[in-house]
């Protein structure tokens, strides 16, 4: 009996999201620097849950209500609030056990697009073959989405799409006919032939060490520091979301 | 004296376009399947002027005024119109000294865009280096956009966006922070090697062999076959617009 393969395809900017289908489809969202890296570092050292605010306002609310938030815009960390963006800060110590509340300039908008889809995964290069893995064994149809910058094409999240799309279509689980997906995988080869170099195109990485924040980079390009797969719980109205973890 | 290099940037999309600034840019716009490689063949084979039309409607009531109407959507020829959008259709003894209105599905609506910009320009592989030769005298920043495909990426679009990057990239006339123009020009240093395999993965390929009108492909990527370069001119206010050859 042949199965039938499921359809794998790559959206590069949230801008871009309405084209696609996405009812039956499981959305795996990527903001590589560097909010779905963050993310998943927080759960490797057992946050509790998320909570991503689109709003400055919305995440100031929560830091007068008492929460630990954690808020950036345009790379910098936002004045009220307890946190910026770099992964090194949450450390076993700081988060374990805990709820965050947090936003930034493209990640949080991302991961709450696919509300009406099947489900939504938060994806990284930390995490990339256990999403890969997951999404196997699902069958499912699947959308990946770069969060971008701005609405714009970004080079880091096309490459983490081009990594995943690699390993997906690798077997005869997935097939695609998406543009997107194709270029992606043409890019994730060529960088990752060496990707310290390649890294010298990524605008984003020169915003970073414009302000001094480069140093996580590396980090946020090491494949599979852990299994785990952190997923969005939408509120029953779709106005609220937690990120947890499976 | 050291000549400040001008900005170079690619826009993936249409939808996109609103995110850049265009006031004192170029705009280069593509839609390689098919509608600036017809136009500039219309142009090569003496076409007086074109008339881009986003409308079916509008294409309609111009053919009732008698006028010669080239109309498609999703690759085939609309029933009340002369022509479908093959280039091979518009040869001198069809168009020279003619007025044609013209409606696509994506590239139309594309070529408006750059209203409020300083010029646009329709650039396909047959005229590519004459238009890489013409950005490199103005001395203007440059913004390339692809016509793609219903306001998604498409492959073939941003390979011509890489082989006029590279092109314009050469020397110090252009630098470029862009992550879609880095982007675009791997994309297109790796298909240039063995194009004819690598068009397999353009999806737009496939649409038109659905409809037995890929036959047009290895034309479309010709490359200089001609100085033509089609540019826009807008009427002041705006609304309407024509294609003519400068």
């Amino acid at each position: 009996m042949i199965e039938k393969a499921n359809k794998l395809e790559v959206c590069f900017s949230p801008i871009q999201f309405p084209l696609f289908e996405t009812d039956n489809k499981i959305v795996v969202v990527t903001d590589i620097l560097r909010a779905t890296t963050v993310i998943t570092t927080m759960f490797m050292n057992g946050v509790k849950q998320v909570l991503p605010v689109r709003f400055i306002e919305q995440a100031k609310e929560m830091k007068q209500k008492g929460m630990i938030v954690v808020a950036e815009r345009d790379g910098k960390k936002l004045d009220f609030a307890d946190f910026g963006n770099s992964p090194y800060y949450f450390t076993r110590d700081v988060v374990e056990g805990k709820s965050l509340v947090y936003s930034t300039t493209n990640g949080t908008h991302a991961l709450t697009l696919g509300v009406n889809s099947k489900q939504v995964l938060v994806g990284c290069f930390l995490n990339l073959s256990s999403v890969a893995e997951y999404l196997k064994e699902l069958k499912t149809d699947v959308l990946i989405l770069c969060a971008g910058w701005k609405d714009k094409f970004s080079l880091e999240d096309s490459l983490y799409a081009g990594a995943l799309s690699q390993k997906l279509l690798k077997g005869n689980g997935f097939f695609t006919k998406c543009d997107s997906a194709n270029a992606s995988i043409d890019l994730w080869e060529k960088a990752e032939k060496d990707l310290d170099s390649y890294l010298e195109k990524v605008a984003q990485k020169h915003r970073l060490q414009k302000l001094g924040l480069h140093d996580v980079i590396p980090y946020c390009f090491e494949q599979d520091k852990t299994r785990i797969i952190p997923y969005m719980e939408f509120s029953k109205d779709g106005n609220s979301a937690l990120i947890k973890q499976r």
